[in-house]
């Protein structure tokens, strides 16, 4: 078993990376605090033996090798970076638990037939540079690199140039590690496991997720001297949308959800009717057709709205992945080692998106998931027991030991 | 009759000074451009032999002497500053067209009994510090000094400290120079001259206005793992009071126009369901009564969809003045004005707030309309003609001569 204490005084102590207002983290990637946390993380890799890498998309590896020169490494890992009001564990329980598993094998002296190596993949949550989990995305081929590069946050700082002046674009080309299995653990974001009272969740499918990108245009005006009939009033138009995103989400619950989570308005004064809305659409559905009729009906509806209010509107698609099956064997050691340890457990569909889908494109990849008290994540207030951690580490490491061989 | 010509190139002159990215003008109060635009317009009131003054809330009065000491200034103004995406005309007009009043004053040799005094207002806009109108409102006696200054920008930048560093808290204190009279001139900002084919609009009434800053609260969220049911989506219950303001006006037009302007959600990130929503609501109406039901039914309809959704709602009212009548012997020397020199004119209430709807709080006040082209305003299209500014301005100087005497 890990030990459970020194994992959980290193999440504590990456915690203190890029403090939030409430209590939680703002390390946004490529951030200063998100250069501070990596290198607290790689400081602790080197510790323990491990050999470091970083790639052109400045994914940190940190590798411990195994007996067969020849073999392909176990890799384990999730992300360190946070949205902008984030908790201290989405992420950084995947990071600093596989570092927690490599730690045990050294106490242990275990020496594993495969490599294992520890990931921290750049830019998963997406807040800051949108698509997320672009690192796994060129990692897995599914995006181009200069294509990642040329991603822009919302100060228009574009995120290639980001890489480099915290000193992150490595050297060694993405993709050049080609795992033999990835395990990524992680909390669970939502609340069925704390529902239901389960230590475990063995994820077995990924939602997919579609996010959108939209642009209303209608005039600025003065918001007192000019007449109802003669606005074209963008931020109604948004308004309207985001309603309609919810009416489509409710319509396909259980097995779907949608938000507009950013929303500006132009020029965002008091008294002028707003000329232009920006704004974002997050569907989610484990079933592609699901997925599929919402963003039509999105596009319909969106039209309709914008046609009726005489708005000009363009739709662009910024994140697009299908539903994810992830690796029936790989599923099924995570379902062995909950037995194998005890820990009540039960299979699930993960809510949100994770580096683990877009491994599974190219390496057979797995999931674990830990409950978070009242499935809060997104939210500073985000909270786990130390014990949720650990057991979610110890079904790690006995993921891994059945992996990369002993 | 004044000299139309010099007054445009006055205008362009102006424009010049805090350019907008299409071609109208971003010169906000109390940035640097607002005070380049004050000293341009200093140096031509000191090239026409004013004597300046500035007040402690940064209003600057530039005055021609009369002919009787012991006489109150006839007072004509508007204000200099822009919204962030203004035109070259809302207010400027008012100000140009005021100097050029006293340039052909001095052209044509023409003593007035009353002084004149051309005023330039701070903070007219109130799209960077709410309220708007607050110089006048200061010096009408209905806003303290200290409040005044005690407002903030976005940025947390107060209103007492930006006057400072532009160098325009002057020495005077705000209302010591009680005026005989105040006209001011401005585009109508609504398309009903323009319509008519009407050249000047004889403002006999101003809507009152209510300014609401609405804080709903909800909780952060992840948009992919968080069910639809357990959401507290504060961006959602946004859009449906931006829903229910555009419902009460339109229930209560033709005589009532509401809008939400400005909008923020917070953290304002693609995969998190937005905690909180700020935005402010104007409403306006020349009916006290319809201004007040407004006002209500947005309380209580608001209060109902946050409780509906379990959102945190408060309310702050940031501007509240009530419908205003503009005094009818001054309105009366509009008319006849216009009656005399040709120009076509008809009664109107202004749509929009106005220096003047204060001042008349504290000393006879009136207003002259010309027309805009199809009624924009707060836009950077604002446009009007030379022929427009010319005739309102013409307008101008009779109703000045009429009421200080010659
Ligand atoms: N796990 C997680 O929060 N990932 C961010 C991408 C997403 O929105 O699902
Ligand atoms: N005239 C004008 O646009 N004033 C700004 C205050 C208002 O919103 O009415």
């Amino acid at each position: 078993r890990i030990d459970g204490s020194r994992l959980w005084d290193s999440l504590m102590d990456m915690a203190r990376i890029g403090p939030g207002v409430r209590g939680g983290n703002n390390r946004q990637a490529l951030t200063d605090a998100d250069r501070e946390g990596r290198l607290l993380f790689m400081r602790w890799c080197e510790a323990a033996g491990l050999t470091l890498g970083v790639d052109t998309m400045g994914t940190v590896f940190a590798r411990r090798e195994g007996t067969d020169p020849d073999a392909a490494p176990v890799m384990i890992g999730s992300h360190l970076d946070t949205q902008p009001t984030g908790g201290k564990f989405d992420g950084v329980l995947g990071v600093l638990g596989a570092l927690e598993v490599v730690r045990t094998l050294n106490d242990l002296g275990i020496r594993t037939r495969h490599p294992v190596e520890v990931v921290n993949w750049t830019n998963e949550e997406g807040s800051r540079f949108a698509p997320a989990m672009v690192a796994s995305a060129v990692f897995a081929g599914v995006l181009g690199l200069e294509e990642a590069y040329a991603r822009r946050d919302a100060e228009g700082l574009a995120l290639g140039a980001e890489l480099e002046r915290i000193g992150f674009k490595g050297e060694e080309p993405v993709g050049q590690r080609r795992p033999h299995a990835y395990f990524e653990l992680h909390i669970e974001q939502g609340p069925i496991l704390e529902d239901e009272g389960v230590d475990i969740g063995v994820v077995t499918h990924g939602q997919g997720v579609r996010w959108l990108e939209v642009t209303l245009t209608g005039r600025d005006a003065h918001t007192g001297s000019t007449p109802m009939g003669r606005r074209l009033n963008a931020g109604l138009g948004a308004a309207r949308v985001v309603e309609l995103v919810d009416q489509i989400a409710w319509a396909h619950a259980p097995h779907a959800v949608g938000a507009v989570g950013q929303l500006n308005v132009y020029p965002n004064s008091r008294n002028i009717v707003a000329g232009k809305a920006v704004f974002t659409i997050d569907f989610r559905s484990p079933d592609l057709a699901v997925l599929t009729a919402m963003t039509d009906e999105l596009r319909t509806g969106a039209a309709a709205i914008a046609e009726k209010m005489g708005l000009g509107l363009s739709i662009e698609e910024v994140n697009a992945f299908d539903p994810v099956a992830f690796d029936p064997v790989l599923v099924g050691r995570v379902r062995e080692a909950a037995e194998r340890l005890g820990y009540s457990h039960r299979d699930i569909v993960s809510g949100a998106g994770h580096d683990a889908c877009w491994v599974n494109k190219v390496a057979p990849a797995a999931m674990i998931f830990c409950p978070c008290v009242d499935g809060l994540s997104h939210n500073e207030d985000e909270t786990i027991t130390p014990e949720w951690a650990s057991a979610g580490t110890d079904v790690l490491l006995h993921a891994v030991l059945a992996t990369a061989g002993v």
